[in-house]
């Protein structure tokens, strides 16, 4: 087998191993077995995975000895929904697999969120194991047990914190992304330096393009994001503190997602994030906190990376203040009627700001909308 | 306020205590109001229940202070679905409650399952308060924490383990039930004694009256099955081993309820368990496990309470051996082609046997539908 970098997950009982590297899904077979070794796997996809990579791991399975059926849903956010989280487990108990056996999470963000919350309500918890196919997935989704369906009111309002017992990242998956669908998953990344690594953002400033272009560059921006996610989830497991700072530039993000409609042909998760956290920047350098070279500099390191950084980007506009603080509001972050927001000091000096005044960012985004283009960066 | 029994769950963090006694919805508001002085509450409810008991519920509320507001279900088994989970997370999400608020379960046992599971998902884990209404609801499913939906493959396949922050269960709200409802939890009271505790069931067969009739001694019957209950939970919150034994007549039960198209009309859950009990001790019995008065012993009480204990009792019939057994190995208690049975040495003497062969169960079912009337009780 290959020598992946593997990164721990260290919570007691339920630890595991990321494992990060490039020809993993055809070992998947290999791997898994020695996690279970006559387990029954029910593989979970969306087609655009299954078309591109489902013969490559099962081939490895079969290789393996591994028995194994295979459940596939419709592409995109809009399969997590009710309907196809009912779907999904009424086809896993149709499969038969019992306690002992695994649940596969086979593709991006949506397949990982889904098939994991389906692997935490059937039987009451099964066990699951996830093969990240996006970049968004290996870096964020795939990690730290966060599972979970949409609400008619807003994203991941519905789940399980569920822990997968392995996590498979294969690098070299990522060279069938299109452009745009890699560029989101790398405002995750950048992210991991935004909120506590200064000397990885720099790095990221310095090696982006490698990043993209593949090889170990890929391999070590990934590791370095796995191992930022699985230290602050080890200290804070069910989000009660420190793990909020992931959500950096989420409830922004989030918002710009919910007016926009989830439609990805106007604005996918990581967009929506990129915008999210030169605002969140842009915030904290209003309120004070932090330079203004701060926003600045996050902006162009994002907009030179390919994302969008400004309101204005989104096609099709992003409603009004209004409409993006009601979906801000029915975001998971509301507390007492305060807002919880992540604002930073610097870069690398993200923090959570549990008291933040509803009318503060009203007025902000009300800025930020009526001249996008002369504020923005 | 009263002086209820108090029986404690010690699980750690998750610890939570259940009260018994008369008048308990009446002071639901001051007791709520102690565990969460400020919380926002959202009720939970079906029809019927809100019909009877919800105005003395709300008025507790509100001589406390305590928000809250109501989601109204069907009565019955058919809304323990995805579709109703579904209706109940967004009714959760659209009342605004937040992280530290309450959902509160108020109702019978379908109430429960399906409000806590509902309060596990909505934000990833809501707390909750049960207030069962049924006996079955007072001594079984509001305590332990299993929460979920039937799937149409089985019942109870989705779901979460989720414990409540507290139980009320007001022994005087049980007098509205019908008489077949409530010998129906009587059957899980009766369980308690059989599973390991001889000399209660004893107590049971010299006290049953009273326990149907109200007062101390049903206090007293609720409070021992909850003890008992708490303990085993407590013991094995997950069900990795001894809480398998509140399965005793479960297997047959359910496989009873799936032939019957769970159609409450011809059999409810604990009518399957009575016969289902009935049925374990006799296979122990055929096994050479326990001696053949056992079965008898344990046949005559339950009749007696007014129970059906014999398949022919099943209004309709109860299917074939073929379809019952495809019925049990849809179960959940099925693990690499063994099936697992809670059998019996003697009263009060109960085991999990993990080994039990498929065909042995086939065998045995064949002859009590094939000679009803002559093999049963």
């Amino acid at each position: 087998m290959s020598q992946p970098i593997v990164v721990p997950v260290a919570l007691g009982a339920r630890s595991y191993e990321i494992a990060i590297g490039p020809g993993l899904l055809a070992e998947a077979g290999q791997r898994i077995s020695a996690l279970a070794p006559k387990a029954r796997l029910a593989i979970v996809t969306d087609a655009n995975v299954a078309a591109l990579h489902l013969a490559t791991l099962t081939a490895s399975l079969d290789a393996a000895g591994l028995e194994h059926q295979t459940i596939t849903v419709a592409p995109g956010e809009a399969s997590k929904s009710f309907a196809t989280f009912a779907e999904v487990c009424e086809g896993l108990i149709a499969t038969r697999v019992e306690r002992g056996d695994l649940v596969v999470a086979f593709g991006g963000g949506v397949i990982g969120d889904l098939a994991g919350f389906a692997a935490a309500a059937v039987r009451r918890g099964m066990r699951f194991v996830q093969i990240p196919t996006s970049l968004l997935a290996q870096v964020d989704s795939s990690v730290g047990g966060k599972t979970g369906i949409n609400s008619r009111h807003g994203k991941n309002l519905v789940g399980a914190f569920h822990q997968p017992s392995l996590v498979l990242a294969d690098t070299q998956v990522l060279d069938t992304l299109s452009r745009r669908e890699f560029r989101a998953g790398y405002a995750e990344v950048a992210k991991y330096g935004l909120i506590n690594d200064a000397p990885f953002f720099h790095w990221l400033e310095n090696n982006w393009q490698d990043v993209m272009a593949g090889g170990p560059a890929r391999v070590e921006a990934i590791a370095t994001s796995c191992r930022s996610k699985a230290g602050i989830v080890a200290r804070d497991e069910t989000e009660t503190g420190e793990r909020a700072l992931l959500n950096l530039g989420h409830t922004f993000g989030h918002a710009l997602e919910a007016v926009t409609g989830y439609n990805s042909a106007r604005l996918v998760h990581g967009e929506g994030v990129s915008i999210g956290m030169v605002l969140a920047h842009e915030f904290s350098a209003r309120l004070g906190l932090c330079s203004q070279e701060t926003p600045s500099r996050v902006a162009a390191h994002l907009a030179t990376a390919g994302l969008p950084t400004r309101i204005d980007q989104v096609p099709g506009g992003a409603g009004t203040a209004g409409e993006l603080m009601n979906a801000i509001l029915q975001d998971k972050k509301v507390k007492r009627g305060k807002l919880t927001f992540i604002l930073t000091h610097g870069i690398g000096e993200s923090f959570i700001a549990n008291d933040v005044d509803p009318s503060a960012v009203t007025g902000f985004l009300e800025e930020k909308l009526a001249g996008a283009g002369k504020l923005g960066a």
